[in-house]
Formats: structure tokens, sequence, C-alpha cells
């Protein structure tokens, strides 16, 4: 049995070597170079290059090299009926809650208002707001969301977090369900979405959501691009009910050169950076179960298609 | 007995509330509205305004409304043998941990390096730095040095602080004295200034310091402006020594319109903001060394005048 790799990010020979000193005889292949097809029982990508399912009659499971999983679940050649899983990397994990961190903190901080200011040369100091006073609102609590909430949170913010579904881990103040999401955005001056996409979450970033947030909000944007309603933001942040954004995911990526984003003051465009997934830490996880495949046991991390994450 | 105040940042009503709030007839006295000046024993101010010590007689405290010194120990004027206390305030302490981890973070993800890539429309992805790979050295670890060092640590990045002398208190990887500061700056990616301003510490940011640092470091000074050779940081970011600099302190304060600082793209200057003092925390502690001085107890937080902090 043989595991096929294909990406446009990382370099597959950090995934050989991680795989490799784990398990010598670990038959890692990368595309195109397929040797027997008749061998590749499972599949590592992000989004598998075009034709490639057609070409595994006996792929057994579908592993993401990141945390979501949508872009594998749009597929339009995958076949049915084959588990999903994806990886849960704790470096993944603390990258994005940096990442997420060092984005509120620019905004709490004013620094892009400081670097505007600087521009003109002018030396004027801002009001001067506590992290405890600056409310900070996190969509999604999962496997990278909870993390980042929780690293806000241990710097004196006021954090709440939101969840489609009622959690019983979440050791912060929780929202749940579409009753509780105007609670949520009312208290939010900065908010930030690390939901999973699926059909309910698709567009969730648009005008009626920013016009319940605190009139001068800021948006972190690091989930998929595909929950922002990009011309909304725009607009949204021209009419001064938004102060500014962080983005790193975009609906179209990379962020075509004529798109309005790459030029607006208050938009803070990032190429999709917040976090990579460590290949020396999620290469165990793969390998185990890779191991459960050929033992008929349970799969972990096999995600509800139904659900969508 | 009666208390000056003066204050270029701060407004005196804030203060006023918070001392009347623990002591209904607390003689609070805002500068030039003096009344009897022989009634004032003690003076709260960051700078005395010209000539005010001359005005009072019977003066036995003096407060700077920050945890530095260095300026009043500087005045001309000021009276010999006049105790000179600090104030140590939580919120300040909170206030400057997050300016600096805020400061720490736009250097680590190369935040500066993104924006100038923004303003070519320019997607390219910056090696990916775990924090735990990124090592941060804090010179100074007093009583906003520490704190600040723990909250870089806190996010897993690898902390090294420096002290003149060493300390019993200090949980972090600890280097002191001259000997053993070649050894901090040579592992410092990023490097936090944050010592108090003594003859010995004046100009130690500048090029020889500069030099020992690791190539593509960065800088973030938030103790004193008087800490840094302005014109010696140029030459190294030009040079490529350092790749940047996050500056909240200058040796001339307002920053003059003409400073190239203003206009440099490596250089992010903000107002002297890092942090501001609560009047609500720090009222009780003044108060508290007020009450100590009527009865002739001793008194707290007074500095040494030898040492300079």
């Amino acid at each position: 049995v043989a595991l096929l790799f294909y990406s446009e990010y990382y370099d597959p020979e950090d995934w050989r070597r991680a795989f490799r000193r784990r398990d010598p005889a670990f038959d890692f292949r990368v595309w195109p170079d397929l040797g027997d097809r008749s061998e590749i029982n499972s599949l590592l990508a992000w989004r598998p290059p075009a034709g490639a399912f057609g070409l595994l009659p006996n792929l057994k499971l579908i592993y993401s090299t990141g945390a979501g999983v949508d872009q594998l679940l749009s597929e339009p050649d995958r076949p049915q009926g084959i588990p999903i899983a994806r990886i849960t990397d704790l470096g993944q994990i603390e990258g994005m809650a940096t990442y997420v961190l060092g984005a509120v903190l620019r905004h709490h901080l004013r620094f892009d208002a400081y670097a505007a200011q600087q521009k003109r040369s002018e030396w004027s100091i801002l009001k001067h707001v506590r992290a405890s006073e600056r409310r900070v609102g996190v969509l999604g609590l999962g496997t990278l969301g909870l993390p980042a909430a929780r690293a806000i949170a241990a710097r004196g913010f006021d954090v709440a977090g939101w969840t489609r579904t009622r959690r019983s881990d979440v050791d912060l103040r929780h929202l749940a369900g579409p009753d509780e999401l105007h609670e949520l955005l009312e208290r939010s001056d900065i908010l930030v979405c690390l939901l999973p996409l699926t059909p309910q979450t698709r567009g969730i970033l648009g005008a009626d959501l920013f016009r319940r947030l605190p009139r001068g909000a800021a948006l972190v944007s690091v989930g998929r691009g595909g929950h922002l309603v990009e011309p909304d933001l725009l607009e949204a942040i021209d009419a001064g009910q938004l102060s500014g954004a962080t983005l790193d995911v975009f609906a179209q990526e990379p962020l075509p050169r004529e798109h309005p984003f790459w030029r607006h003051p208050r938009v803070f465009v990032t190429p999709h950076v917040a976090t990579l997934v460590n290949p020396d830490t999620a290469a165990p996880q793969i390998l185990e179960n890779l191991r459960r495949l050929s033992s008929g046991e349970k799969l972990h991390s096999i995600i509800d298609e139904e659900r969508g994450y």
C-alpha cells in the first residue's frame, strides 16, 4: 500500500522525511509519480490535482493537509463513500493562535491608525483602551478557534465565542445557535472568524452581520475566503461601520492583482499564511490512521460529511 | 497638607476623582492654582513645570506619574534630599505587556513585510517561523520589563532577559551584568528595551549593540528615548543589519516633523502611547505613602538616586 501526496504549498521532501523517520519502509509517492496506481490506498492533499480521483481505483482514505475540508467536499470528481480525515496538528493550532492574537493586537493597539498618522508625520495620541475593556468575539471554537480564543483571553481581553451547536468544553463566555449570534455580534469590538466553511456559514461575513457589530468594529478573517462577502466589507469600512480588517483568506487565491483589497488603506492583506501544518507532528497521526485502516479499526479525525466539518 | 499635580498628558479631573473617591477631604491642587503654597507637601508630575520647585517651600515627597524617574533626576532645580517615589500600577504594567507583545508579534509575523508587499499587490509567502523558534531578548526586567517578558514567553517564544545586576525573582532564562550582555544580544531575533534610563544605559541602543544582534533582527524600543542612538538605528536598518524597529519613545518628543523616522518604511512610530497609569489604581498607593509620610513611617516605592531607578 502507498500514500499519494500533492501540495501547491508544502515541500514534499519535508513530508517524506517526516514519514520515513517513523517508518523507513513507508511508501510515500508524490504526484505525478504514481507508480503502480492500484497500490495507492490513501491521498494526502489540500485539493487534489484535476483527474486524480479517476486514477486511484483502490483509494480508501482521503486526508486534508489542513484543518478544513470544504475544498475536498466540493470536489466534483470525489468518489462517494470514502472517508475524509483532517489533520489536527499542535504546531498549526499554536501558529493560528499566534497569528490571530497578532491581528487582534494590531487592531486593539490602533497600529493601522498610527501608521496612517506616521505617513502625515502626525504625533497625536489616540484614546487608550485597556485590554479588559476591549470586547473580542470569536466565531467558531473548533480545533483552531478555541485555542485562539483562549490566547486572546489570556492577554486580558473580554472574550466571548460562538458556535452553531452548544459545546461542553468551552471555558470562555459561550454563545450558541442562531438565536445567540446577535448577542455575540453586538459585543464584538473585534470579530474573529474561524468557522468551518459549510453551506450555513458561506457568506456569513456580509452586510447584515456587519450592521450588527458596534460601530467602528474590526474584522479578522482567517477561516475561509468563502465566509466573506468581499464587496460588503468594503462598503461597511467605507461607511465607517467597520474601522478595518485583517484578512488572510480570500474568495480567489492568490488575490487577483486588480482586487480593491490590495489598495485599501484599512484592509490588511496577508497571503494565506496564518498557519502551517508541521509534517513532523502530523505524520504520526496519519500513520496511526493508516494502521487502523489496514487492521479494520475505527478511524480517528474523520469528518461528518453531512455537517461539513 | 496638599498635593500639587501637573501633567501634559493626563486629565487632572480623572486624578482628582480617583483621590476624592478614597478621601473626600483630600486637598488636590492642579498647577498653576497653588493656593497657600506652604500647605503643599507633595508633587505628582512627570516633569514639573519650570520654576515649580522654587515655589514649594515645604515639599516632602516627589511622585513620578510613571514608572521612570530619570526625567525628575535630571531636573536642575530639584531640591536635594527630597525622596522620589514612582507609581507601580497594574494597569500600566498590563498595558506595557500588551503593547510589547503586539510589537513583537508584528515583527514575528512579518506584518511590515506583508504590508510592503500589499503596496505592490504582491502575493508571496515568506518563510514561516514558529514562535518557539523565534528568540526574543528583553533588556530590563523591572516593574514593566518582567511582566512583558512573561507575556511574550506565555505565547511560546524563546525568551531570555537581561539585567545589570542578577535578580532572584526571574522565572525566565536570565543573563546579567556586562559580561553576559553579549550572550543575550547574539540570541535576540527581536530585542525589546525596557531598561531604566541611567548614565550606564544612555545610548545603549547604538551601533556597537546592533552589530552584536543576529543579522535581520528587529528592535522594539519602549523604555526611554535616551536609550537609542537614532542615527545608528537608521544606519543599521539601511545596511540590512536590522530588519526594522517599533519605536514608542524618542530623544525629542513630540518627534520633530522633519525627523527621518516618520518617513522610513521599516521604522514604525507610535507617539509614546505604549501604556498609561490608571489614576483609580494609582491613587490608593499614593494616599498610603502620604499617610506614611505624615506618621513618619518608612515610605514605599522610593527610588535609589545613586542607582537611578
